[in-house]
């Protein structure tokens, strides 16, 4: 029997990683996010920081030059592309093993014929958002829009690039919810409600 | 105060009309669709047939053909222009007299700034939208997914035009739920328990 997953897609500072973490412990399953960010250190011999400088979260990552560059399309799989190999691979497991909660990291795509899934994508408006990184990252140089932006644009190109679909569409996902409108705990609320 | 407006988007077929009015009998609200066409005919003296003909429900409405005509780039306005206005006043008069559900016709644009809205929109995959419409509204010589990506298409330029937002965009919606997936029921459920 294929096991219940929940996925979650969610823009930068949308609370999609708390929001999955309640979701699990209210369920009881595991949620895996940071969690697999380790197991892909360990499976891949790398360290943890390098893996989080090559990774869709690196924030000055050279990841979207990597992806068009020249080296590339001669076939020559980069450092990025040997991580998405063995982040798939981790998943996949995750997929045949237990019923759990997996945040970002495109496993929406990558267990659609293999588990029973639950396609949750969160978004929010950009003055949740700015509030929400502010709290929680702090201030940078940077202003707060360009840092939402950026990592959102990151996230959509990482995923198209790998998946071959769109991020954020609507057809991808079966529940799309506005965090900013709704509260975390409400989204929380109909998720569990739903699996 | 401002009234608690519940706006449906949704796709052709995706049962968005029939949620919309389940949730409405739940909250022991009106909901507003066909009865609104009646209203617009009352009010613009119009006949109701005619309205049907010209509005964004029509099958062969030459509406995206005046939307673009060289008449109306001379800022004559069309038919449809007469009809948008209209049906605008009256989306707003409810805006104003009380709490309802609203199927469709860009009320969630409308009443932005003057009702408390919850904006959802509703979508299915094409296999069961294509069983809902054929159900619903029998077998045509026009294949069913033309049927479907016809009717979207007037409905996403519709919106578009008249609001200048994109239709079925995630940032317009405070909830989008895909009914092939979760069913009807559960739809009505998750949208009752937001208001």
């Amino acid at each position: 029997m294929k096991h219940r997953i929940i996925t979650i897609g969610r823009e930068f500072g949308s609370g999609g990683r708390t929001i999955g973490r309640e979701v699990a412990e209210r369920l009881n399953i595991p949620c895996y996010d940071q969690e697999l960010i380790e197991k892909l250190a360990e499976e891949s011999g790398l360290s943890s920081d390098y893996i989080k400088n090559e990774s869709e979260y690196a924030s000055h990552s050279s990841w979207t030059a990597v992806a068009f560059s020249s080296v590339r399309s001669l076939g020559v799989p980069s450092n990025q592309d040997y991580l998405w190999a063995i982040q798939r691979k981790i998943i996949l497991e995750l997929g045949e093993k237990e019923d759990c909660v997996i945040v970002g990291r495109c496993a929406d795509a990558i267990l659609e014929d293999t588990a029973d899934l639950l396609k949750v994508f969160i978004h929010a408006d950009f003055a949740s958002r700015s509030r929400r990184i502010v709290e929680k990252y702090g201030e940078t140089e940077e202003p707060t829009e360009k840092r939402l932006r950026d990592k959102d644009k990151r996230r959509a190109l990482y995923y198209q690039f790998y998946t071959d679909r769109e991020w954020g569409a609507i057809d991808n996902y079966h529940v799309i919810l506005d965090s900013g409108a709704l509260g975390i705990e409400k989204c929380v609320d109909i998720i569990a409600s739903l699996y």
